[in-house]
């Protein structure tokens, strides 16, 4: 059975506050609004969440690399959608000590205008291409609405950005496709649920010829964007002059494409798993996996300590992470409280009886169903338990996620099934129709999907032309 | 034999700079001065020292985390010392996009004032403590020097700062003895040689009680700072005013000390074991530790290849960082150049003759050495020569090191000496006669030697008074 989702489908806002506090995953008590301290827990969640991103990337050939933060304004406004879109949420160094700079330094809100310029002295001819790289740090953005942890903030601490650079437009997209396969494995390993959607054109990264988003969804039924991959065409390349040598002899401008995650990506991974008693974090993310409580008994203590470290070595040897809880002061049920909360997806409890039938009592962290288990077998037993764990949380996700996804072929229809997910409907493709969507139904456009759905006989919910793609709509962060 | 080292001791400013670009540690052409931007290679050497660094504080209790990289001036002008150090040489962020902020931004030149105000919001009595934080992260100066790669930058990105909090000052100056001895383990890791030092009065870090510091000695005999550790006393605890519930019941402000290191470390790493054909990384800290280079010859091509391949395969599985070079359009010359630039410590040339007698041949890039070993052996020996290349450099170094520290009694010795290093010249430990001796030596004093040296019948090099100390002395960057 699982654990109850009461507080967490009400009243979002306030769980999911109260977690990130609860939790120890970042506190955002510090004086500058929308910076926060990742603490010891978080920073552990973040790493394992990292580990896997950066394993995806160097698998497929992206190097790692670490690129300035601050950017001159003249390199800054170079393309011009990308600067008219960030100016505004730009933080401006202008000060050096007390002394007033020649040129103004922007806080990165991106890079694309940090590293096209490095690239233009790393590329002369096609055989420099492709080139693949990726760095993972801070950006800001001066957020005038208001901040909510991990979701809308200011110092984006956990930004991944990949930027690559080809030769035809055609290895561009190819990349583009490959960036998306990188990303379904990722959110897939966390057992994040997402839909893709093309991003319609008023709603394009800046600078960009497309954008590709992935959005999850949130027990409020709001889509978050947790993912976002682009096609910038020629666009940096032109703005910033940057050319090689084609095959034929000839000078052509590169073509770029960029993906991204940010911080978000662990703002879902809390989320989706949660329940009401805290975090429940999937075994392949969990900074602890498994936590060895004992039951202390008069008599038994010794025992039973001893039974503990022994289970506790055992463990660590066989590579599990694992905890041994000994802290004298707290009773066994205010240890299970704690870590509860914290998500661990495995606990062991060893008290008198267990010692005395060489056994332990297993307790799964999703259903907090318990069984017991002979001491013997605890290596097994633990590896099948966790991949268990994994494989539910993994369904309970997406059954969760795919039962909030509806097509509607009215607007009556399309309003009332927007407040638990996202509606399909159909769209003739064209700008005004969608704003009209948008204001209707109150919701956003999230995208078409990139592989074409059968349109036989729809039209489009606004204008009753013949559709020509379905589009998703969603309440948004 | 070692190979020779003219460039490197005669000209060693252009062999540092030139090694920087041909080896791909960093690019310094970024349009800010004093910015750079980690290249694949440099990053990788990077995360191997940092990986070094981070086992030696994780197994001593440290907990990693994550600082917000502003600092409201509210914040950072609350230790009146290290303000008075820091506000001229930070940067300054007035602006969010055109709107004039209320409180003006530093961008973190350190954490002090970053970190002590929230550990004020975690601690409320001694049991909250010790307690041990680290990060790793940019920080930035606005450096009015010349800037200079990896040694003098504007931003530091490889900042590693600890920091610690205790409830009495004797356990915080065990603290500082512990990341003395942490720091030890790590540059003899990477087999960099360094004495260490208690800075005087007059060189302490802005708001420490004493610092500590390491500094190693380059070929231009210049020594460079590469870590420091400091006893903040309660400064920064009574400026912030984090104070906790004593033992016996009363209130007392926390005890602190913060230890970091930066780049530098690897501006050390490359130039310690460096020579006129580039870098010469230890085994331990090289991204590649054997590189296989086929030697190409008509027939036998593709047996060559095959042999590559499956020494390949057998050194990876065994848990070597491996690289099959098998471009096809270079010489195994040009190859030889490329990696030997590089540091890789060993090679495996694979010919005709090689594969015909099942041998192949290997070369330590220490020493040029070549010898022949019979592939069924290839496992052992590869084990066998990259640690006796780890022991080589750490003796080829120290010795190096050790045999440029001399002592001194009379000030034109000392003046002769300093060129090749550091002198040792008694001291009766007032300032004045510091100052005096940096000025008639030029020189900097780094320090007195933390233990005791005997110092029976030594008098002071200025004031002819009875010694108190021995005092290192050096031409510093």
């Amino acid at each position: 059975m699982a654990v109850k989702r009461k507080a967490w489908s009400e009243d979002f806002t306030q769980w999911f506050h109260d977690i990130i506090t609860k939790a120890e995953i970042i506190d955002y008590r510090y004086p500058i609004k929308g910076f926060g301290v990742w603490l010891p827990y978080g920073f552990k969640i973040r790493k394992n969440v990292l580990s896997i991103m950066r394993r995806l990337l160097d698998d497929s050939n992206h190097d790692e690399m670490l690129f300035p933060i601050l950017i001159p304004e003249i390199l800054f406004e170079k393309e011009s959608t990308h600067i008219r879109s960030f100016e505004d949420e730009s933080f401006w160094v202008t000060h050096g000590g007390s002394t007033l700079l020649d040129v103004k330094l922007a806080l990165r809100p991106t890079s694309e205008t940090v590293i096209t310029p490095m690239v233009k002295l790393w590329i002369r001819s096609h055989a420099d291409l492709p080139k693949r790289i990726y760095q993972i740090g801070s950006i800001f953005r001066y957020e005038t609405q208001a901040t909510k942890p991990l979701i809308r903030i200011r110092e984006v601490t956990t930004f991944k950005e990949a930027h690559t650079y080809h030769s035809t437009h055609e290895e561009a997209l190819n990349q583009v496709e490959e960036a998306i396969a990188i990303y379904k494995k990722f959110f897939d390993e966390m057992a994040i649920p997402y839909v893709v959607s093309k991003r319609p054109e008023w709603d394009k990264f800046a600078g960009a010829e497309s954008t590709y988003a992935f959005d999850t969804l949130f027990p409020d039924g709001r889509v978050l964007q947790i993912g976002t991959v682009h096609d910038l065409g020629q666009n940096f390349g032109k703005a910033f002059d940057v050319t090689f040598e084609t095959k034929d002899g000839g000078k052509d401008f590169v073509w770029q494409t960029s993906y991204g995650i940010s911080e978000r990506v662990i703002a879902a991974l809390i989320t989706i798993h949660g329940d009401d008693h805290g975090l429940m974090l999937p075994p392949d993310l969990a900074p602890i996996q498994v936590v060895i409580i004992p039951i202390p008994y008069k008599k038994s203590s010794e025992k039973i300590t001893e039974a503990c470290r022994s289970i506790y070595k055992t463990l660590s040897k066989e590579g599990f992470r694992v905890k041994l809880d000994d802290r004298p002061d707290l009773t066994p049920g205010s240890k299970y409280y704690d870590w509860e909360k914290r998500g661990v997806p495995m606990r062991i409890e060893i008290g008198p009886r267990d010692v005395e039938k060489e056994k332990v009592t297993l307790v799964r962290r999703d259903t907090l169903d318990r069984t017991s288990c002979p001491t013997e077998k605890i290596v097994k037993e633990t590896k099948s338990l966790l991949l268990d764990i994994q494989k539910r949380v993994t369904k309970t996700a997406s059954d969760w996620f795919n039962a909030r996804i509806a097509t509607s072929e009215n607007i009556k229809d399309a309003k009332r099934k927007i407040g638990t997910g996202i509606v399909e409907v159909a769209w003739c493709g064209k700008d005004e129709c969608g704003f009209e969507v948008e204001r209707s139904i109150e919701a956003r456009v999230l995208g078409v999907d990139p592989k074409k759905a059968s349109l036989k006989g729809y039209c489009c919910l606004i204008c009753g032309r013949k559709a020509t793609c379905k589009v998703k709509l969603a309440r948004a962060y």
